[in-house]
């Protein structure tokens, strides 16, 4: 996958492109990234990307062209167009579908604001607008990194699992299990009986029940989209207040 | 304010932290921001901060003992006591509210996983459990950021509007309304006249008028959290069909 970045600090991107999972992944060859620095598409001294606001305000507003003429340039070489991402309040909200779909794509590319606005009409070369969440950053870079963590982790042999089977949060709508490792007792917290008995089945049990409570109590909106067992309905019944029954 | 965090790679916060907005929090002192390695509290010659988990499954599982001894050592000498921050799927869901209120501490510590889960004896020290969103990122490091970047972001003299008031998306759970600047016209796209008529109470209305339509189509979750006037009501209804009602 080819991944690209249009924003006024392209260098933001270095520590964590460079570093862990996203190295691994370039050194792998799943990913090929490049950062572009939106200041080589003005043509004025200061290299000016922003200009005061029509109808008055306060800050700052990112302008059309300097945008307008870089995803020109970007895209104009290849018969694989990039799918041209925005992150702004008003997109879909992120989420591991999204993350899934995006994953499946050539070539995406972000167009990222710093501190401020874009002039509307940049909108019009979306492919796709999203919202990381209901909070402002003022790094769109730092926002497109999260999308692109949660995208190229998906890759194949980026993370070892190729064949594609991802047991974490949020794959059946489910929160994880609690997961343990050594010692057995830490300052007087003892790992759960069960983990340590050796019957798989037990555990395997234990975990989804877990799961099952934990998302009733910290999540119970997602449950809706859970695909449940009448076992599993039945389970949630009968542990009523979740995680806080332990009377 | 000081923040801290406790991650295996620190570095990944080198030029985030050292760009822009968070250079600027720094140099101006509003921010101390200080990136410490977990693996400084590990005993064994490979300094291994992780292991296999209890009950088996694939992946390593974050151990207890170097994040308590950590946290134990951060916050030994401190009258402060840092506020303590996991990231984590069952968290609270993170946003403008949120970031409101951890901007108020005077210090934070965000204890950052990265590809795998910890065990889960080390949430009791946490203060708070943020999730960013619906989805799985390799990079705890990476969540933090987005957190200190929307907290920072809020704190006196950073941005440069002390007076506390920040227009923008989330404030009054509405989107923004468009924005635009100069040119007037391109590639066949016009700025909105009302924006240049210099009528400030009419640009004041059609503002408020296009964020309540723009939440209404995009985020109409928002609106019922969204003080409005009996006037607003009354434009929502009448624009029953969002931005998409044109004909």
């Amino acid at each position: 996958m080819l991944i690209e970045t249009l924003s006024t600090f392209p260098h933001m991107y270095d520590s964590v492109m460079n570093t862990s999972m996203m190295r691994i992944a370039q050194d792998k060859g799943a990913l090929t990234f490049h950062a572009y620095d939106l200041r080589n598409w003005t043509h004025d001294r200061h290299r000016t990307t922003d200009d005061e606001p029509y109808g008055g305000g306060n800050g700052l507003v990112m302008k059309c062209a300097p945008i307008f003429e870089a995803v020109d340039d970007i895209a104009a070489d290849a018969d694989d167009k990039p799918y041209i991402i925005f992150l702004t309040p008003q997109g879909r909200q992120f989420d591991e579908r999204c993350a899934m779909e995006l994953s499946t794509r050539s070539r995406l590319l972000f167009v990222c604001g710093h501190y401020e606005g874009m002039d509307e009409r940049v909108y019009s070369l979306a492919d796709a607008c999203i919202s990381l969440g209901d909070y402002v950053l003022t790094s769109g870079e730092l926002a497109s990194m999260v999308v692109i963590d949660a995208v190229v982790r998906r890759l194949p042999g980026v993370l070892g699992h190729d064949d594609g089977t991802i047991d974490e949060s949020f794959h059946h709508h489910l929160l994880e299990y609690p997961q343990y490792t050594r010692p057995s007792e830490y300052r007087g917290m003892k790992v759960p009986e069960v983990l340590r008995s050796g019957n798989h089945q037990a555990i395997d049990t234990w975990r989804h029940q877990q799961s099952l409570i934990r998302t009733k109590q910290f999540r119970p909106d997602l449950l809706s989209k859970a695909h449940l067992s009448a076992e599993d309905r039945k389970f949630l019944d009968q542990n009523s207040d979740g995680l806080n029954n332990k009377n």
